[in-house]
């Protein structure tokens, strides 16, 4: 299955960047989708993408995307958050703030959850096994959200200019707008295929999972077969 | 596992019935909110809910549920057309528009083919096989697209009734509406879930499966083993 895979790569790599390159007018659309849209979706995508090389280097890889995701989108947080102040407009009284907030948010528990339980395993290994699929799961759910939350954003601020240039005149501006929103669904749906089709999945590897679970062991140096 | 499945089951359906009554202010947002947010997706969740029912009935179920979301929507649709033509508002302009439109017509496309594959299945058992988990996946891609479209509905109507009570005042109607938002996001994760969840799965039956391949045949009273 490797050339609908490469196809379905490739379309997801063409959306994220064309969406990414379309909200470039303004530091806060900007840092949100190439943060918590584009780079979140990639950073989950790294398990398909490297699914034959060492699980541990993949895991890393995944935390340090997702960490990357995570400032960009604090700075765009911070950006629009300075832009209140200075224009004077109240702070989260909108939906796009509420979903978008509750985004952040529960992208940085994911993430400090992820660290802990994967990355330095404090949890015991069936705790882990068990909070596996929830991880998974919550990551496409916040991938969607995110989604979602842009898609708000942009209908906001095409109706905020509707005294300057009316959006239900078709103006470039919102077609443009329309069509960005259109890329940002595409590319959620590409990626939720790519992630949730069981061929493209990470091969199992018993002998890795073992040395997986005691990855923070091997880290200290100590035996895998350690405590 | 019945515990917490029928604590998720409860909640989705308190979620989904709250945010159809609260959107009952207006033909449009209650029509596509009882028929493509709540009946779609209880329309997906019969296959939990009943996954020791005979799976033909749980079909014929399905798919009626979805033909009611059908005629719903498109009701809701008329709704807004004929307003628009009313208040000389111009069509398909907005993000929201393009959105929900797309989920609708994707909507007709997946009932059309759940008939020809699932319920008078015309496709051989090998294309049926191939073509379920494409079913499954764009279901669930549907239900997400409704709730979003919904969202965005939500979030241009507040901001058109922006200049008679400005919803940055933190307007009881504005909170609510939010509230709503977030209620229909919720409903979204809780069935996502459910649907995902390995545990919940109607149990395989491969007599069942093998009867169902031939349900065509067996409804016109021919032998369950003819062509």
């Amino acid at each position: 299955m490797i050339a609908p895979w490469c196809g379905f790569r490739g379309t997801s790599q063409v959306l994220g960047v064309t969406s990414v390159v379309l909200t470039g007018f303004n530091l806060h659309p900007l840092c949100m989708v190439l943060g918590l849209v584009f780079l979140q979706g990639d950073a989950i995508l790294v398990y398909r993408v490297f699914r034959n090389e060492p699980k541990r280097n993949v895991k890393v890889l995944h935390g340090i995307i997702h960490l990357l995701a995570l400032i960009i989108g604090i700075i765009g947080i911070v950006a629009v958050f300075d832009f209140h102040r200075e224009a004077k407009i109240p702070d989260m009284y909108s939906l796009h703030s509420w979903c978008g907030m509750a985004t952040l948010i529960l992208f940085c528990i994911q993430w400090v959850m992820g660290l802990l339980f994967f990355l330095f395993p404090v949890a015991s290994s069936w705790l882990r096994a068990s909070y596996l699929p929830v991880h998974v799961f919550c990551g496409l759910v916040l991938l969607v959200m995110a989604i979602g939350s842009s898609l708000l954003g942009m209908t906001e601020k095409l109706l905020f200019s509707i005294i300057r240039q009316p959006y239900s005149l078709f103006t470039p501006e919102g077609v443009l707008a329309n069509v960005l929103g259109i890329l940002l669904v595409c590319f959620g749906i590409v990626l939720g295929y790519l992630i949730t089709r069981e061929e493209y999945r990470r091969p199992p590897n018993p002998e890795e999972e073992s040395l997986s679970v005691h990855f923070k062991t091997l880290t200290e140096g100590a035996s895998p077969t350690g405590p």
